[in-house]
């Protein structure tokens, strides 16, 4: 059983990593690299911190209670886990947010008009609003247990909802973005297809093949985390057993 | 149990119509009716054809074994009404594909150069292995039982990956033939948000608004057909019983 998880997690590693390869070189080969300063430069670490923090870090994150290894962990110490990448893939999205917000206010593109960014800014705000609720619902003290039972296969369906919906918004969003930037060149119009549209295409297939392999993982009942699985006890019996 | 399905299930067919209502009224108020004769009248179909097959007939024929009404009929009805709309929900799929083809054809754009046309061949083909593999899988009596029962969790996941892809190839194209439309018209260029805009980035929130509550409709572990649901008998006795 554990094998078959490993092969799906170990392909979603290679993706994870090729995605962060993908991205990164877009901008840096292409596109001019980085600067924080209104320039398109600035627009640049728009993807870079939208695939990093919503597609690589979320993912990954979110299968770390499926991970048998991490089975032999108190559950709190897998929680902490969790929680701390969805923050870290929350902050780097909030930071790809306001790369583009700065880039578009400095040469007075309007914001939020395409349905790009309304997907995306919704993914955004549910996505916050999962994480506070999962911090006081699963992580404070207080929280009364039903309180707990009930509130998590609302999380783990909003958990998966919102990497639908990245998936939709990153897609879109290189739709976008190698449309108005290639169109504007007359030489090397995305619909002839230059080695950068094929490339950012590449980028847009492998960030589809991780989420949906990160829904896989998800998908499987076998891979989770048994309900009864120790407080760091019974694994470490039965390992030290014959 | 079953008011709660019913609540859900009313929401997406309200979304279903909503989603047809809008992609109909695009085509028809602003971008001037439908024809087949390769110029933009004939590629209006393309959005309508995807969405009514890949979205609305897709999501509604996916949920078919859910309806608690259902279960009272034999198994194989249900399979037919699911296979049934599911072969008009690709058929549909393959009609809106040839009016884009035809359509480029007959301007000179090269086929399949955008992301979005990449991830949206992947779902149609995916799709088309999808139903052809269950009609060889649940409809061929010689499909022995064995295949079936390990068959099932695929089909299922298959059939969500498919919805998924289908909300991303949907949302990227809208993106696309807004970009490539309005801001051919300076006037009523797509960042200065004219109403055209505003109304198909509505069409778009409904489509991921109707994916993802059928995506939440087979996530509700109670609201699956019944493994042991009698084939017309169990569930007529004990509504006659008091």
């Amino acid at each position: 059983m554990a094998h078959g998880f490993y092969l799906v997690y170990g392909l979603s590693l290679c993706l994870s990593l090729l995605c962060a390869l993908f991205v990164v070189s877009w901008s840096l080969h292409w596109r001019g690299g980085f600067a924080w300063d209104g320039s398109p430069l600035q627009f640049n670490w728009h993807p870079v911190l939208m695939v990093s923090g919503l597609v690589i870090i979320y993912g990954n994150g979110a299968v770390v209670y499926r991970i048998p290894s991490s089975w032999k962990q108190r559950k709190l110490v897998c929680k902490l886990v969790h929680a701390g990448m969805m923050l870290v893939a929350l902050l780097l999205s909030g930071l790809g947010l306001s790369a583009v917000f700065d880039f578009h206010t400095s040469i007075s593109i309007p914001h939020l008009y395409s349905v790009h960014s309304w997907v995306g800014i919704s993914t955004v705000l549910l996505f916050s609003f999962q994480w506070l609720l999962g911090l006081v619902g699963f992580l404070l003290p207080c929280s009364p247990r039903w309180f707990r039972r009930s509130l998590k296969p609302t999380h783990i369906w909003i958990g998966k909802i919102v990497l639908v919906l990245t998936l939709v918004a990153c897609i879109s969003g290189i739709n976008e973005k190698l449309l108005l930037t290639l169109d504007g060149m007359s030489a090397a119009a995305y619909n002839t297809l230059p080695v950068e549209a094929v490339f950012v295409n590449c980028l847009g297939i492998l960030i589809v093949a991780l989420g949906t392999t990160i829904l896989g993982i998800l998908f499987v009942k076998k891979w989770q985390r048994p309900e009864d699985c120790p407080e760091n006890t019974q694994l470490l019996v039965s390992e030290s057993s014959p």
